[in-house]
């Protein structure tokens, strides 16, 4: 039997080419990189706010249905009526980006279970109801005159290893470093959730009072999402670092609040998705 | 400067052992593997339910100071009134696992804002509101008999890494695959949320009507939290496999589950965390 796979139209948007400078040793290269698409969908319910998840387009039906089963408001397909895109009477949005359900069968249950499991999710970055234009009319582009040397990158990246006492031993904690314009920890913290490395860290300076971070520069193991550069945003970070692949959204919301966004932070080398002027004395273009 | 680190009673209850099964080739040894701790903690602003989010404990107040600046509630340790553990007048909150919080400044404000990003955050995992014990009441542990020999889970990872296209391409997708009993590739699903591909998945098998899963293996790339098992409890699936570690709750939901729970799942071999009875002819012990 053949795998059934996703359809052409979804592979080809779950990654798109972005320019990137390739910093390895001695050597610097331009090129281009394939960035994960990550995108917000809005869930609605009868044409009402259900919920937004920021996900990969693609399979959205196949997303909201697992969705809804996983948290136990349909059984089977017969509970469903209708999954398709919602285009509301306002112009603003994004048919793409929303899908719209209704719900048959016993709804009066599933309608009260939703509304038992109505809580506030704004803190929950996932759910990134906030999108890069509401933000934006709340924070200004991070202004930080901070630069730092390209050789500096490599040695974050030591210093996270070494100070990951409890990574090492289970695999199963993501890692959040401050370090300080010369490369010097400030202060790291350890989480099942990377989001929740990087609040832990932010509100530690926010409670001894050293916000703004804009002398900093904000490492994270793994990759770099919507949510992480939403919090060094807010914390206006001028770079953050990341050991794996940053994904588009993170990359235009860096671009948004001129941020130096660098990605896949290894001990040769790492590359610079956006504020590459940021980062000095870079090595020669081969 | 000398770091500032986590105290020793976060460090402490950051990961707890667990014993495990260790499958490598023709050999097997039974052995205490550390899991990183994964709880849900309750946020509470003024008493009153704010949300809840999955988190390692430690450093609680700073995650919970963190992440309302972030969510733009707060903008500075002038605005916090206070931050507590919080035991309720019902006897069944767990104050190591609540933080109360009260503001001060401009309330009014923040008060305002909260009412607006109050969202149905019940679709997002990361929230899990649902705790084991209301899913226990819901969901009857998973009483297939499916087994498998130890031999096919290597050819698992084989088979996703071959039909993971965008993976090699941007490092920044997560996957879930669903695999029949005899290892035989049904469906795979990719995107930016390791979360969002399960629910791809089972979406997928909902729609062409094909649920429960209880002959069939889920395997996904990267860590298995609580929020992968919720998703396999609901769609009663067996066996779950994660490429890296499952998490402290996501162990003890499988086991609570009767799901069987494999992690660091690589060719040379896998762990064993939960239902090793479905695992069949493993290799002598060592």
């Amino acid at each position: 039997m053949e795998p059934e796979s996703a359809s052409e139209t979804s592979r080809q948007a779950a990654a798109i080419p972005h320019p990137v400078l390739k910093v390895r040793g001695a050597d610097a290269i331009e090129t281009l990189d394939h960035l994960a698409v990550e995108e917000p969908l809005e869930i609605r319910m009868g044409g009402l706010a259900f919920t937004v998840t920021m996900r990969t387009p693609g399979d959205d039906e196949d997303l909201v249905a697992g969705l809804l089963h996983a948290e136990g408001l349909i059984r089977d397909a017969d509970n469903l009526d209708v999954i398709a895109r919602y285009r509301g009477p306002d112009r603003e949005t994004d048919p793409g980006n929303v899908i719209n359900v209704l719900l048959k069968g016993d709804v009066q249950a599933a309608r009260e279970r939703l509304r038992r499991s109505v809580v506030a999710s704004s803190a929950c970055g996932v759910c990134g109801k906030v999108t890069i234009d509401s933000i934006r009319t709340e924070c200004a582009p991070v202004t930080s005159e901070m630069a730092v040397p390209a050789e500096l990158f490599p040695r974050l990246a030591a210093a996270m290893s070494t100070a990951q006492a409890t990574f090492e031993r289970t695999g199963g904690l993501h890692a959040a470093g401050l370090f300080d314009a010369d490369g010097r920890l400030v202060v790291l913290r350890e989480d099942v959730g990377r989001h929740n490395a990087v609040d832990k860290v932010v509100g530690h300076m926010l409670r001894t009072r050293r916000l703004p971070l804009d002398r900093h520069i904000l490492m994270v193991s793994g990759r770099a999402s919507f949510e992480i550069m939403q919090k060094a945003w807010m914390a206006r970070v001028p770079i953050v670092a990341a050991v794996s692949a940053p994904s588009s959204l993170a990359v235009e919301m860096a671009l948004a609040a001129n941020i130096t966004l660098v990605g896949f932070l290894r001990h040769r080398g790492f590359n610079v998705y956006a504020g590459a002027q940021r980062v000095t004395t870079v090595p020669e273009l081969v």
